[in-house]
């Protein structure tokens, strides 16, 4: 039998079942009228997507944060929340009411309405949700112009390093273990920040899939070189690598589940991009520029980045 | 701890989750400007949704019927579809595929656009499929008005029929053999017919919870009585539970698994209804009609029909 990761499962997937070369996107788009219905559906999975140590309220939260993250990389306000939950036979009434008030507090923190979903039992907790929203545009993956700047909102491997701290096999200093452990357990995914900054994107995408696999999606989208000169992490993270003997520019390019935002944009416009940033309390690195070519690559670095970020079912 | 079954499951999620007295409808339904946007999520878990020797193509193909069929009963054309699937590891690249290609001629029979969606890995399969349609209204459970008459698509009995047969537990003949398992495998969605009689209906919903909790609940949310008269089965379900010492309205009232449509019309409509049946070739059959008192009964019984459709937890 041949094992395919998930990007080859997701084209088989999207190339047999609607027959066309599809534009991957974070999100899904169709005409109502003049404006653009937005939907995404996005699952979790305890065995796969659930740290140990984590909280069913903080589960129920992360997987309404993985939509809402996409939502925000596109400039859209998600307006409409559906909430499927597959619950496995061993779940009481007291785990039930832990995920319902994640539920309820997720829809509260981000504005998002749940209208209703689906209950099933199964061999382990599978959350579907799917949410909705409607836009004039949204900000494409594949917008990035020549000399346009490239920034991220948050810091980069802090979620990596907190999974490895979580798991009892790195060591660390109590106060970035603190911030590390947190961006596991309570990500925080830049919506407001996103829908106000949207206008003045030139390209955009969430950066869950991991920082190398997100730049170099936009890169390939855009079909230009992406050049980065300055790594969106801190002296912290150096030194819990060095800790550890690890390479900091693994866990900053290839970790994944940092509910970040990657932005190319003109160099005229960062500055208000900075600004909306400040305003809501959004740490924003420019970390890059865009050039004609393809390819993403490190300054000083011959080779390309390559698209290493995490995927299930390669691992 | 505690058990709870799906009913009592949703219940708790909805009121603690939308944090309002919530009417249980088939679709989620929220303005877009003059008109409605009807969105639905149900989800496939393969260990308790699936038949043994179900084909892959129509394990893909039922996840897609769930939801058109509560579209059909709401009158409601479905537009959009997100599918998200969660895949044990085991699966190869063909069993991939032929899931595919189920969700491909779903999507082709059912005239439903797949937008894209979501995969995963899980310790077992977990479809979950999303629509999404726009309305001027939907046909509400609420509606049914004293001397309405009750009518419904298909025939019931035959898919628990079907199931029983399949798990080898019971004899039958090879004609209705063949009929009850195509119901399991093959399940038809009224579609068409849904959204061509939607303007004649005063209530309707999908009986695939069981014909009785559907009944139940379409006459408590109308505050009516529903008087049953007909039963909709035929002779070859009733000579399978002689064959079999079961009793034939258990199989008709507490099976599921029916993707038909209960609906209540004013008298006077009925044969417009009647019409729009035969033009799309549904079987339909008048069953009884609406009184003002509440509850369900079978004429002939005391006791009134009660709530025992198949529900998931609590067998």
């Amino acid at each position: 039998m041949t094992r395919l990761d998930e990007k080859q499962i997701i084209s088989l997937f999207q190339r047999i079942v609607s027959n066309r070369k599809h534009t991957h996107e974070d999100v899904e788009t169709f005409r109502i009228g003049r404006k653009f219905g937005v939907l995404k559906t996005d699952t979790l999975v305890f065995s796969t997507d659930v740290p140990p140590g984590m909280k069913l309220e903080d589960v129920a939260r992360k997987s309404v944060v993985a939509c809402v993250s996409d939502f925000a990389a596109k400039g859209v306000r998600p307006l409409y929340c559906l909430v499927s939950i597959s619950i496995p036979r061993s779940f009481s009434r007291s785990h039930i009411l832990r995920l319902a008030r994640g539920f309820r507090a997720a829809s509260k923190e981000f504005g998002v309405r749940i209208l209703g979903g689906d209950t099933n039992e199964a061999k382990e907790l599978v959350i579907s949700v799917t949410m909705f929203g409607v836009a004039d545009k949204i900000v494409r993956r594949s917008g990035a112009k020549a000399s346009d700047s490239i920034l991220v909102t948050g810091r980069f491997g802090r979620t990596s390093a907190g999974l490895e701290i979580i798991l009892g096999k790195r060591k660390s200093d109590k106060k970035f273990a603190s911030l590390a452990k947190r961006s596991v357990y309570h990500a925080v995914p830049r919506l407001e920040f996103g829908i106000d900054a949207a206008k003045y994107m030139t390209s955009a995408m969430d950066s869950s899939d991991g920082l190398s696999t997100t730049l170099v999606e936009m890169s390939a989208q855009s079909k230009k070189k992406f050049l980065i000169v300055k790594l969106p992490a801190d002296a912290a993270l150096d030194k819990f690598a060095r800790m550890n003997n690890m390479n900091p520019l693994s866990l900053i390019f290839n970790g994944g589940e940092e509910y970040e935002i990657v932005i190319t944009a003109r160099q005229k416009d960062v500055i208000r991009i900075k600004q909306i940033a400040k305003k809501n309390g959004v740490p924003l690195t420019e970390i890059g520029h865009v050039q004609n070519g393809s390819g993403v690559f490190l300054q000083g670095h011959k080779a390309p980045i390559r698209d290493l970020g995490w995927r299930h079912f390669s691992n």
